[in-house]
């Protein structure tokens, strides 16, 4: 299944569109994205039609032959190729041998308010593609059904994202939106509590009458500035997770972090 | 107080000796270490005999006069440089035309232990300066008496480090001890309890019988291998963060935003 090294240059034309998904306009045209790692790449091979090919060094061949059945299981084509090819491609530094071409889900607003979700996390103007893939990585870990982007927000399937979400872009639908304010309005239209993170919030998040096994929407706010008052003023609490010592606020994942499992233990126990 | 443009160049004695400070070997000959940006600058002229001396663009100068009327307050001599010995001195891409000299606290275990702490963070094999600096400000958002870096642990005063503590390096107790058993074994005599933290962990972080109210520290451990498992065994319990949805774990700093807000939450209200 695995084809002979060589086959594939740096100039071919396959290698050239997957190195392309680097950019968002090609992501948007192509309705594709870069899986890069063995990890993010075992991941894209447990969800059907999500991977289109693959491509690897020979050494990332020999590490990973339980990739090289999966992707064979699913009639993924898996290209042996030099290593200057998946550098090529690759956004990060440490491709570690293996990179996926992969379809983007057919996920939209609409199609995840269908499910009826009951925790949710939207990020709104979030630029660093680190920070995205680490919120889309806690709201997996702590069982949120779907990750909105709005605003002014890094695309989340940008590769950097993609690697720090270590796998979780694979696991729950991740959506972009334009409109903060009419994204959120069909939040609460739908009976979920929209919750603001920011560290200035009238309401801490250990508060009593703050009720986190209610339908919630977290809302998570730019890494520098946080979120803009117009913003905040939408939300149905703002909410600061409390700070017991001197750091003056917690980073975005982290904060993310604390909230969203604040709202799981809550869910998981009410 | 501040001094003319241009009478420090990259090639001056105390602007070479300041670079110098990048390095871990220098950094324990001098005692001394850097702290680049207003914020952590800003941070360090809170800190009696903290700051040594500062070096400042002039459009950093211009920019930040609360931080040059807190040097003239402190006696702290503010050079006025060119942008290219800012840059020569600071390891970070964006300084934003601020660097400090700093002193390394006196520190040690023996000081940190005699002030009775019951809540302290323990990092083993940490090696990404980004994470300790991570897990630095979040034990000082959580209110941790101390962190104390052992085993293989990178330089918690390396300044990617100190940047990412975004001045909580400045507000508690950050030592460094070699051995990882003899430190547990000191932290469990004084009557603390040590709880791994281990996404294999035995225990749940919810647990209604993991007491988080008692005297505690936590011990967290690489960012990739996590903690071995002679070191996971001289922990009194081993604790995982629960994962609710199909995320395989959560990433260093997350995790232990989530432990030691779990432990702060019950501080507070046991």
């Amino acid at each position: 299944m695995a084809s002979t090294p060589g086959e594939l240059t740096v100039r071919s034309g396959r290698v050239k569109h997957t190195r392309r998904l680097a950019t968002r306009a090609f992501r948007a045209e192509t309705g594709e994205f870069l899986a890069e790692g063995p990890q993010a790449v075992r991941e894209a091979l447990t969800v059907p039609d999500a991977t289109v090919e693959v491509f690897a060094t020979a050494t990332g061949t020999a590490q990973h032959t339980d990739l090289v059945d999966a992707a064979e299981a699913l009639d993924v084509p898996w290209h042996v190729v030099t290593d200057d090819v998946v550098e090529s491609i690759a956004d990060t530094v440490q491709p570690q041998g293996v990179v996926a071409r992969c379809r983007i889900p057919a996920a939209s607003l609409d199609s995840l308010l269908a499910t009826d979700p009951t925790f949710l996390v939207v990020c709104a103007d979030i630029r660093d593609p680190g920070n995205a893939g680490a919120v889309i990585r806690c709201a997996d870990a702590a069982g949120a059904q779907g990750v909105v982007f709005v605003g002014d927000s890094v695309d989340p399937y940008n590769p950097k994202s993609v690697r720090a979400t270590v796998g979780s872009v694979f696991h729950l639908p991740v959506v972009t939106e334009r409109d903060v304010a009419a994204t959120l309005a069909r939040l609460q239209g739908l009976g979920l509590q929209v919750l603001a993170a920011d560290g200035g919030g009238d309401v801490s998040l250990f508060a009593d009458d703050l009720d986190l096994a209610q339908p919630t929407a977290w809302l998570m706010g730019n890494e520098a500035w946080g979120l803009p008052a117009a913003t905040r003023s939408l939300a149905d609490r703002v909410v600061s997770v409390p700070i017991y010592g001197r750091a003056e606020s917690l980073n975005l994942a982290t904060a993310a972090a604390v909230c969203l499992y604040a709202s799981a233990r809550a869910r998981s126990t009410g």
